[in-house]
């Protein structure tokens, strides 16, 4: 009998009668022959009604607090799901993230996972039942408080239960058919990519896709889990996202066979900030981004301008999340007298396109081939950052509808029908 | 520094705005020099909410699964209480049941307390920050389930911490301001109790008495603990409950000082079934309420009529809440064979009026003294039962609030001015 995890976001149990559908799903894979373990967010908004009845009380609520407040959302969703599958006449139990052996540290809100000790989970299976486990939630042994992993954590919970009790593959089940070459609400003609690599997926979420959580690709690939990205609202195959490098995984797709590129992803939530007139002398730059670092911001691309060889002054530009900007500005201000810089811009009306696919390692001419086909389409690249299977530019935001179709056609992406694009945004 | 131990019904924090006038008596007690725990309901109508989440997933839910949705309810209130006093300036930690400590056996939807161990609670309170406590709510350290203790459970919570921790005094924090000599709903000129002995308030909740439940007053009265039973809504002075038994207990008041009437309570939540011509041989009452104990009904009164000598049937009436009477009349329908009676009766309008007053015990003239007053009433007396300070009377329906008020008026209960009546009906 082969194990299954099942991961459903809270638009797949937003209400009673989704509840009892998901329901169906679970119980037609446990008599399909395999052992189930689900695990499962909070119904729809319930985390932001939660969040909305916490500012109400307090201004900054209490981290352990809005831990102990928010980890209600799944103790709710998952004993109403272990009901509807009692009621379709199959054992189930619930399990919380603690019961579940979710180990993490103690850091309130965004805790990591240090442990996995899913004994309960497992003793249910041994039993023939269908263990339905709270996602997002943990437990730290030194303080004995209940931890939140943060948000999409219940992508993480599901992938570290499956590396831990060596499922065959993790389910992630969206409101969408799978990962796609592009955002089909902003390219008609994107493909449902069918067979991704773990390293590809990571860079396409690190570059704005939504359809997964960075985090749990990352844990994916490390502990070898394969994962499949399909809708709750059907039974098409979604994507498969394989491991390589994984000895046994599910890697059969060989290099030569995939396309150069994977997929092209988008992300407007940066903005970008450019320090203008710095000393071009050693250590300024260092100065600046350890001032960044302490305000705890997250830098993304960065570029230093060619020193003026009159003045001795250059400019240095980064990008960070717009949520981070002025907490920087008011940092970099504060500090002006001392790094010695003439003035702050800051921009955030930016849009960064990224490209992401394996084959880009043995093909040289992809750089040269994207700013090309973005000249073409008129398109002006303000910075540019690359890694070993990704491209990133910046243009101005309202530009990038138009860049990504254009670069969507030029690299053969295209699908030949258009994509059906379901309501919501997947969580 | 004294310790004391709060109690706040659903009512008491129904929203956002009353958490945070919760929040504020709160930390008043506690800057008056006092170390406080606070048990804390779930907020108003959630715990209906949740059951009718569960009634559309599954009809008949799961008792597991039923106790982990409900305890979502004080998980979500006792986070938002801590967090609107940590927002005061004062420290404050939540503890679910099973951090608390209460201990249970493993019946679903109405665990017993096994053992209080609340060490996480005292800690807290040693570092000087308050206590919040989910009520309702424990844990059963078999089967490692979490477990609800049923309906009122919150009072129990408060008084079995009060007696774990030795608080001086357990505070029932309700919508009214007290207990009441009556129901100042039906009897207006009712007068707030200011001091009334455990026992009898053991009978007052037991004949109807919505204020305390009755389970919380058993659990005080063993452990000598002390209630306070007060409004959340003002600074009153509410009902004191107290142990004469115990020694250094709040018992100063001296029987002889006592009225000898404490209060009247009605209870129209009965129905009366009356089995007619049952052989008037050994072992056939018996026989009769073994069925009616099978069927698992509470059985409240019983008068078996003179037997008639000519035909030697006899008739059986007895008392038991209108829920559990349409099984006890399909058990015994199904068995009327055997028992060898003639018909089944069943009247569901009735109603119950008791009188409560330990003075009872040296006063034999009371129950001559009630029945004369019903009688110039002009209500008639069905059934009568007795304990050492209670007499209770069966009467019409229709007849009950008519009769609490004549009754309150003959034993000299009736206050100067009308009670205040809030809205709501506590918990």
């Amino acid at each position: 009998m082969s194990l299954i995890v099942q991961k459903y976001g809270g638009s797949s149990v937003a209400d009673a009668e989704s509840i009892k559908r998901v329901a169906k799903r679970i119980v037609q894979t446990r008599r399909a022959g395999n052992a189930v373990v689900v695990v499962v967010s909070a119904m729809g908004d319930t985390t932001d009604e939660l969040l909305d009845l916490a500012g109400q009380v307090a201004p900054i609520p209490a981290p352990r607090e809005l831990d102990m407040l928010l980890t209600a959302g799944e103790r709710i969703s998952m004993a109403l799901l272990a009901m509807a599958i009692k009621n379709l006449g199959h054992q189930a139990l619930s399990f919380t993230g603690s019961q579940a052996g979710m180990i993490t540290d103690a850091q309130h809100g965004s805790a990591r996972i240090v442990d996995v000790t899913p004994k309960r989970v497992q003793e249910a299976l041994d039993e023939g039942a269908i263990a339905i486990v709270a996602g997002f939630q943990g437990f730290n042994r030194v303080t004995g408080d209940i931890t939140t992993l943060g948000r999409g954590g219940s992508d993480t919970t599901a992938v570290a239960l499956a590396a831990a009790l060596g499922a065959e593959v993790c389910e992630i089940y969206t409101d969408v058919d799978g990962v796609f070459t592009a955002d089909p609400r902003a390219v008609p003609k994107a493909r449902k990519i069918s067979r991704i690599a773990s390293e590809e997926m990571l860079e396409l979420a690190a570059s704005g896709a939504k359809v997964l959580h960075i985090r749990a690709v990352e844990y994916a690939r490390r502990h070898g889990v394969t994962l499949h990205v399909r809708s709750s609202f059907n039974n098409h195959e979604g994507t498969i996202v394989y491991n390589p490098a994984e000895p046994g995984a599910d890697g059969n797709g060989d290099p030569v066979e995939e396309p150069i590129i994977a997929g092209v992803a988008t992300d407007l939530s940066e903005a970008k900030i450019t320090v203008v007139g710095v000393p071009d002398v050693p250590g300024k730059a260092a100065q600046i981004f350890n001032l960044v670092a302490k305000s705890g911001a997250n830098i993304d691309m960065i570029v230093q301008n060619v020193s003026a060889a009159a003045t001795g002054l250059t400019d240095i530009s980064f990008t960070l999340p717009k949520s981070d900007a002025q907490t920087v500005l008011t940092t970099l201000t504060s500090e002006r007298q001392d790094v010695g810089f003439q003035a702050l811009q800051h921009d955030d009306q930016i849009g960064k396109l990224s490209l992401v696919g394996a084959g880009m390692r043995t093909n040289v001419g992809v750089s040269a081939q994207l700013f090309t086909a973005l000249y073409e389409a008129g398109v002006n690249i303000e910075m540019i950052s690359t890694s070993e299977i990704r491209i990133s530019v910046v243009t101005r935001a309202d530009q990038i509808q138009h860049a990504v179709r254009a670069i969507h056609t030029a690299f053969g992406l295209d699908g030949e029908a258009e994509a059906i694009v379901y309501a919501g945004t997947g969580r």
